[in-house]
């Protein structure tokens, strides 16, 4: 009965001093933090698109993955998470232990990232399951990373490594929140992106934004273990560096810094001083495109390569 | 191609002073208005459950709908709509006329309420079509219309008429937003809720979240022309009143006011002081449920009725 689900699921809820009044209403109220801009993201998981139920995937991943890839837009826009509100589309049949489970594993990212749950929509029907997260944040008017800020002669960085996702990391996704707000704190970012869709393509929208072009310093791309083992899979003809550009759902940032600030922070990685690796993988340079070095030194285009979901006519 | 599409999407929205960073970036950025709380409500509308595409509901109708649904909620807390962001999956196939023409209809509807839309996600998938809209409002601190503040002795009140929305209202949906406002503005209204899923079942939600029952007034309830057409139909076995009572998808709002407050709301309904039609059906007393008044003056449970949606097991 979807009455008494939805009764559960607002009990589950604990209290928020940011919320004036609580899930559980026509709409919740919060309260915003004062002298702070409203950032919103909404992200909609679909299953057999976003995610395959079954042993690798409990409904519990579902729940983090949804809530992890809107915070992960969130950390792209150096916003801190304040509140989210979940809309979701169960199966009539089973749906309300799968609704208790996908909130389960939402609501533990939840609390890992002092995110209030405002409320919700809970509905079923005879389709296949459908989550939408909508995540609201805040950020110092003015101090939002947008991806149009990128400059000529600004490197491009990248936290952690890419490539290989779909063996789990697709699921499991740390977004980069806590790493933005290091990095804010310490470093003037320019522009900012997180990789949704794959590095290579999530950087050329970058510079697309900007109006920029970039060099991909291709000896420089961290490649993550998981590409090597996925491009050591039968069948598979993609060699690391080509899951690294082109896979996708790593939810790492791509950052455009200024050279100096660039170095910087770079050298201040992976110390005590700021914890999530960061690695230098190309500048900005005018035109538009992305573009590799020949051994020669002459720029040759690279073609972005990713995840684009498929619209016919 | 989703690419084209989105992009197309985000430059059909107009500039709006409300957002710092506009749709097309990680997230969007709003100016909160100063010294007011964020209200926000989401609602996901399904193909085969909220709507069936074909003739008599083009998509253009799905778009206003789905707005629409929100829109109500952010009435229901005397919330004054803001911005709001989309997300949707799309049918592969014919997803992007699809998808333009949905936008169509909920961008005449955000522009008819100074909406701002402020970003979506679109997806493509081969399941039915699926809308989710979050909706942002705001709100002075401690003036959202909850549903928990209705007192015992405070009278209830329900704008326009109920029953009979299949017909066609359910999906022109005309939320209550200015009507609000107006009501607002000139009147102390204890608590309300708009109406959803069905007349009674709402005004029990309200009931029960004020932790008290109501004695509605059969003869009092304004029916809809749509409710007697309802039920004169071939194989309808329900009264106007009944329609009035459990068909839901009015979107009418039901009040809780003291008793002077509601009387001089009612004598100022219809004039141009207050233009929206504004009746009394029934009293907050102390207990729990719903009753009505048998003609000996005793009272009689009523059975809240409405639409509920089904999760088995």
């Amino acid at each position: 009965m979807e009455r008494e689900f939805v009764e559960w699921l607002v009990r589950q809820v604990p209290a928020d001093p940011r919320l004036e009044v609580p899930a559980g209403d026509d709409a919740a109220v919060l309260r915003p933090p004062a002298s702070r801009r409203t950032v919103v993201t909404v992200d909609m998981l679909m299953e057999g698109v976003d995610f395959v139920l079954g042993p690798d995937c409990p409904p519990e991943a579902v729940g983090h993955k949804s809530l992890a890839v809107s915070l992960s837009d969130l950390a792209a826009m150096n916003a801190r998470p304040e509140a989210v509100v979940v809309a979701v589309a169960l199966p009539s049949r089973g749906g309300e232990s799968l609704g208790r489970r996908i909130h389960a594993g939402l609501a533990a990212l939840a609390a890992r990232h002092d995110v209030a749950i405002a409320g919700g929509d809970t509905n079923a029907w005879d389709g296949p399951l459908v989550v939408s997260v909508t995540a609201i944040g805040s950020v110092p008017p003015g101090r939002a990373w947008r991806r149009d800020g990128a400059r000529v002669g600004d490197r491009l960085l990248v936290t952690g490594a890419c490539g290989g996702s779909l063996l789990g990391r697709h699921l499991a996704v740390v977004p980069r929140c806590r790493e933005a707000a290091e990095i804010a704190g310490r470093f003037d970012v320019h522009a900012a992106i997180d990789v949704s869709d794959g590095l290579s393509l999530d950087v050329a929208r970058l510079m697309a934004a900007s109006g920029t072009a970039a060099v991909l310093d291709l000896a420089a791309i961290p490649i993550h273990p998981d590409a090597v083992t996925m491009s050591r899979q039968a069948g598979d003809s993609r060699s690391p560096l080509e899951h690294a550009l082109g896979d996708g759902e790593d939810f790492e940032l791509v950052l455009a810094m200024a050279p100096e600030v660039a170095a910087a922070a770079v050298a201040a990685s992976g110390t005590g001083a700021l914890d999530v690796p960061l690695t230098i993988i190309g500048d900005v340079i005018e035109g538009c495109g992305l573009f590799v070095r020949d051994p020669d030194g002459a720029l040759a285009p690279l073609a972005p390569r990713g995840f684009l979901h498929a619209l016919e006519g």
